[in-house]
């Protein structure tokens, strides 16, 4: 049984957070379309933990926000807990530390990305990979190690053990640090562990959106030559001249796909909806990586021949650990790696939500949670 | 166009071909029936090219039978060309070398494996890993350079460049060595480029064929521990008792897959038959990896999710490059791998390709070229 974290948690905080799943509406036929949910985020009050001896309590500024929030708020993946206080893109600044931590101290930039907290004691966790552990515990609607549920960055506070907190340094913007907690760090770790992050390679990245526009800065400040593969024809302009990309392919145009056929060292495939494989496998030079970083939600298609003829994998990758977070915002600030972001107020959410849903971003929304979010009570 | 090689090519052979597909058997409705196909290989005389500067010529000696041989036959990957001599696991005694041969002398042991030429000039190439040039040629039934078309062991002799010429090590005699310059270096590869080569790994090894039982025994000259997961648990006791393997599973035994779940850093997977990969998937540690060597027919279904939360991946393999068939035989040699074979004659090879489509051989077919090939004309 979960405890009561309204008796046991003395610490007073505010966001915003969605009640449950009732405000679905539906069809005109009366059938459940997962198109039609509305996303109804509203004021809460919430407590937490005392700052514990190795624990970093801050004031949030910034979170952005993850399409995954959108995916939890919907309990699409059917572990949602209500209520859900989203958010786990955290940027802010320390306003209290435990007598045993180390590595910060009050007024120190901070942020907080996809978990709080692991075992600490299995392979994953001494390797820090503590996002491969089984018991790592997710930074919002989970259940922390006393039994408490988790609430997000869609909130004014927090406490986190230090273990779980980065240094945003200095060269970065909070509002822009706040994506790097996720989005960031979700394509630089596959970069890395893939061997994706040689000068000169020349890498794909399919799909420009939150994590894909990451991912071509990022492999472009490790020194790639970048493709990117869009099914939009219009993202093109900005691609090539925003973000630095070097070329772009639209995947539905086959004279183009031939063109790049067998070049790719790797590919960061960020696409969520199911799509097919073979024609990616196919811009792969031999030993190429085919990297997704997306879970459509049906199986995809592999044509074992498609690997064995040029030693090729698909392999898969979800965030990163701390220790590589910490490495990634170091990188970031010594190579102006920044998300383009579109900061706003908290009660845009809800219709932040429903722009997300349609696409409708360019390319991570940000709340000012520092200058905007307020009870109105 | 083709040259004629019985014009261009001096030097006389005598082997066993299949002269066309028309020995197929029909289904009594009329219809195609993979399954009935007659193998139907008889004597056959050919030609091939003098002995070049850069030639060895040698006396073959013993060909292993591989599954690649049945399909080839058969037409089944639509690249056979008639009459095809088949064979490429091809062990022998130097008879002749050309002017500028600098690795073998007349007597010596050496191998031909699946291939005998490549371009010698693109990126794999300069890897060492001929098996993966665009323009490598197969050793039968492939176009050579000069136009000709390449026939296999099935042969009393043997004219091969010596890039594509191995030597076999005095500790393998010719019998067993011949199994492993294909199914042998298959094996081989994977473990090496996939990093499954470390002391005290856990490995799988799913389906016991040709295959399979080579992929235990170089598991287990690693050092690894061995699983053994296959649908006939009638060769379970062969597994452990003559193989080492040190367990065994079955794989539609649900309990005993669940015994095995998240343990293995690897499996080699040589299954040819459409097989779900998502039960494998769930047996790998994170970061783990699923080789294939097979190449169903169909594709194969991956859901993304299994590849995302443990970051594994799902490689393929496709035999290996010269320098590394050297260093697997060179290993197999120090370290006593030998694969399990039953040397038949060649008047037996149509019955023993039947009994190899029933999965009845334990675990190669060798043909002791030397002592029964004679022309009976």
């Amino acid at each position: 049984m979960a405890s009561q974290p309204e008796t046991e948690h003395p610490k007073k905080a505010f966001g915003w957070a969605a009640r449950d799943t009732f405000t679905q509406n539906y069809s005109m036929h009366g059938t459940h379309d997962s198109q039609s949910y509305v996303v109804d985020l509203s004021q809460f009050f919430f407590f937490f933990r005392e700052t514990g001896e190795k624990d970093v309590a801050f004031k949030i500024q910034y979170c952005g926000i993850c399409h995954s929030d959108l995916h939890m708020l919907k309990n699409e993946w059917g572990n949602s807990a209500y209520p859900i206080v989203p958010g786990h893109e955290i940027a802010g600044v320390v306003t209290e530390v435990g007598s045993k931590v180390q590595k910060f101290k009050v007024g120190d930039k901070v942020g907080v990305g996809c978990m709080v907290g692991s075992c600490g004691s299995c392979q994953s966790c001494a390797d820090d990979l503590e996002n491969y552990c089984p018991k790592m515990i997710l930074t919002y609607s989970a259940k922390y190690k006393d039994g408490t549920i988790t609430y997000g960055g869609y909130s004014d506070s927090m406490v986190a053990d230090e273990h779980f907190v980065v240094r945003i340094p200095d060269g970065i913007p909070l509002d822009a640090a706040a994506p790097l907690l996720c989005a960031g760090i979700t394509v630089y770790s596959p970069l890395k562990y893939y061997g994706l992050d040689k000068p000169g390679q020349h890498l794909g990245v399919v799909g420009l959106g939150g994590l894909g526009h990451m991912a071509v800065k990022f492999a472009k400040a490790l020194g790639a030559k970048v493709t990117v593969i869009s099914t939009s024809p219009n993202k093109k302009k900005e691609a090539i001249e925003n973000m630095g990309a070097d070329s772009f392919v639209v995947s539905r145009e086959q004279d183009q796909m031939q063109a790049v056929k067998g070049t790719l060292d790797g590919i960061i495939d960020t696409v969520s909806a199911v799509h097919p494989l073979v024609p990616l496998l196919g811009l792969l030079k031999s030993h190429g990586k085919l990297v997704m970083l997306g879970a459509p939600e049906k199986p995809l298609e592999l044509p074992a021949f498609s690997l064995l003829s040029g030693r090729k994998v698909v392999g898969g990758s979800a965030i990163g650990g701390l220790k590589e977070t910490q490495e990634m915002l170091d990188f970031a600030a010594k190579h102006g790696v920044k998300p383009d972001i579109e900061v706003i107020p908290i009660d845009y959410v809800n219709t932040a939500m429903e722009r997300l849903l349609k696409g409708d971003v360019k390319y991570r929304f940000v709340i000012d949670i520092e200058n905007t979010l307020k009870a109105s009570s």
